[in-house]
This record gives C-alpha cells, structure tokens and sequence, in this order.
C-alpha cells in the first residue's frame, strides 16, 4: 500500500497555469468582437486576476494576442490534419471535393475568432514577408511540400512556390466568400472551391488528377504533424 | 484692364488644406514602418501642426489611418484602371497576361504602403464581410461586373460572385507571393499569374477566352471610373 502525497504545485505549474487562463480568458473576450475594443483589464477580470498579473506572463499586449492566434491556428491545423489522415477516397477530385467541405466545417467553427485570424495573419504577412522573407503559413508550406512531391510523377508547369501561394489564397478567398453568404450556401462554396483547384492542379500539373488520393493526403497529413511551438508550452 | 482681386483663402478651403497636409504627413510616415509605431505626435511634428488639429480633422487615429488608406486604394485603383484602358492586344489570353505584368508594377510602386493595405484590409473584411455582409472591395466588384457580363455570351459554370472571389483571391495571394521574391522574379510571378488566371478562366466560363480583351478591359476599366468616395473632399 502505498502512501498518497499531498499534492503539491510548483510555482512553474502555476506560472504555466496562470498563463493557460489568461490566454482562455482573452480567447472569450475576442469571440465575436473588435480585438481594439477589449481592454487588458477586462481580459484580467475575465481570468480572475490582476492587469499587473497579465503582464508577469506576456510582455505585451500584442505578445497575449499573438498567444491567442497561435492556440486558435494550432486547432484549425489540427483538425485540417484529422481531416486530411482519415479520408479514404482514392479519387483525387472527389477527395478534394471532400476536403473543401471539410475545411468550411472547421471555419464555420471557428468563426468567432475569424477576424482576429485575418488581421493578425495579415501582420505577418506584412512583417515576415515584406522584411524577413518566406511564406510561413504551415498550409503553404505543406501544399509546397505536397506540389514538390507530384513533380516527381507529373510535370508540373510553373513555380511550385507559386502554385501553393495561388492554391492557399483560393482557399482563403473562397472562406471569406462564404463567411457573407448565408450559411446554406456553405456546400455550394465547397463545391466551387473543389472545381476551382481542380482547375488549377490540371493546369499546372498535368496529370496530378491521377494521384492516388489516399496517399496524398496523408503525406500531407504527416507535413501538418511537426509540432508547431506551442504557445502554452513557453511561459516566459 | 482686370483689377486683380487680393487672394483669400476661405476658411473652408484652409481647412480642406489642412486635412491634405496632415493625410500627406501620416503617408509619409508609414512608410516602410509598422502603422503601431507611429504616434500622433510625429505625424502632427511632419505636418507642422499640433496634435489638438489632427483631432479638429480626425475623430480618431483609427479615421486617419482609414483616411491615408483610402488614398493609396484610390491611387492603385487609378492606376489599375489606366492600364485597362490602354491596352491594345484583343487576344484574351495575351491581354490578361500583360494585365498581370502592369499589376505587379503597380504593387511594385506601393510596396513600402502595402502592409498598412493589408492589415487594413483584414479588418475591413472582418467587419464588413462577417458582420455587414458582402465584399465591398471595388476590385472583387468590377470582377463580378466582368463575369456577369460574359455570362452573357458565354456558359458560366458556377456562381459569379465566388469566381470574382477566387479570382481576386489569387491576384492577391500572388502579390504576396512576389514580395518575399528578388524583384527579378517579377515577370516569372507575372506569368504564373497569367496562366493560373486562365485555367481559372477556361474551367468556369468555357468560351470565355474568345471574348475580345479590348470590349472586355474597356468596361471593366468604365467600371473603375465610378468615383470612389475620396478622403480628401470630405473635411469633417
């Protein structure tokens, strides 16, 4: 028989989850709401704790927000990899087809923080690619990656950088299209968004149409596994 | 023999100038620079004015910033329509290539401006697209005028307004695209542009590409000419 322990939490613990708090309470008070009008000690209050507190765990306003769109990026990332590993569709066109409807599911979920995405990711596009170089964005990447990977089975016509960059911002586009559209249109811009890419993808890499599906995605399923840093793992 | 009135300057018309100069001032200060470290006070110093007179013509940093903005869209809309209007070539697919070339120039020109562009526009879509409802960009507009008119002539598969969309979607992702490349790579990005615009074109409007470029730039070019609400005529 073994003695229990008093259960004992080590200021690490609670600095890690004092951080997590702060991070949710801020993540509530951005849910369908200008980031501008939410003060910092509202985010405070919302997580039962002092503005002074806030600023023990971020070093800046921004550095909070930027904690909240990593978190809410890490979860449309994850679920575009749940979606990506469990399709078992062999026919690449209908397997796009699949995944466009997949991907406004995971959208309409998120649609609260939509705004909050948007300007931040057009931030760093400012910033990453106007002054240090290189689309980031994973899904970019991972198109990149999946584009280079058809050009050893297809001829691919153009500049894989190029495909990926046109690919992502369809998709983009055909989101923010439906976010103004009642969302009973939302399998009629699915549809659009699979017709579209399959337009692209015979055009730029003749061929591609006859990739097996199935293997596809989950390549592209194991790209969007590497671990992105994790805002909650870093609490200082 | 005229007698040469005095020159008097009205009040209004000082006013009008004033709002002119402090719009120049901001432009000039966001510059190349992220628009959060830019205070009021330097921008009021460059228009050698205080700070009480940026808010006589502005009621918040948020309208000035809205005020320069609108300025640069005018200007690239302008020019955008300059270059619609002068085109020759009646092939569509030739014309639309030179189209992409003319707009990356232009982007080229507004580059050290597109990321205040881009993080504004982030927000406009955020509130207008999830909470006004509808695209507003004047770009997306003049697509969806363009695409309903070939729908005329020619067999549209799918919806009008997800095409522009999309379209507008991929010029844009391609200029970011161009942006993290050496300035060499612009023609490279101009034709990958071209010919994922194409695809598009073809896949969504068979026969679209027998259109005539010069009937078909023309009125989109008409389509830009409507004014759009300029900053500067409304002082207050």
């Amino acid at each position: 028989m073994s003695v229990r322990k008093p259960v004992r939490v080590s200021r690490k613990e609670q600095k890690v989850a004092t951080r997590a708090r702060l991070l949710d309470a801020a993540r509530a008070c951005f849910r369908d709401r200008d980031e501008r009008d939410v003060s910092i000690q509202e985010i405070a209050a919302h997580a039962g704790t002092s503005v002074g507190s806030v600023y023990v765990h971020f070093t800046s306003r921004e550095e909070m927000i930027a904690g909240v769109v990593s978190d809410i990026h890490s979860e449309l990332l994850e679920r575009m990899r749940d979606a990506l590993a469990g399709q078992t569709e062999r026919d690449l066109a209908e397997a796009v087809k699949g995944l466009s409807h997949h991907y406004l599911g995971i959208l309409r979920g998120l649609r609260p923080y939509l705004p909050l995405l948007a300007i931040h990711s057009a931030r760093t596009v400012s910033v990453d690619v106007l002054r240090v170089g290189g689309a980031t964005a994973p899904l970019v990447q991972m198109l990149n990656a999946t584009l280079a990977s058809l050009a050893v089975t297809t001829r691919i016509r153009g500049d894989v950088g190029l495909l990926s960059a046109g690919l992502a911002s369809l998709w983009r586009g055909a989101a923010i299209s439906a976010w103004s559209r009642p969302a009973t249109d939302e399998a009629l811009v699915a549809d659009a968004l699979a017709d579209m890419t399959l337009a692209l993808l015979e055009r730029v890499a003749p061929g591609a149409l006859e990739a097996d599906a199935i293997l596809m995605f989950r390549a592209m399923a194991q790209f969007l596994k590497t671990p992105a840093s994790s805002s909650r793992s870093s609490p200082g």
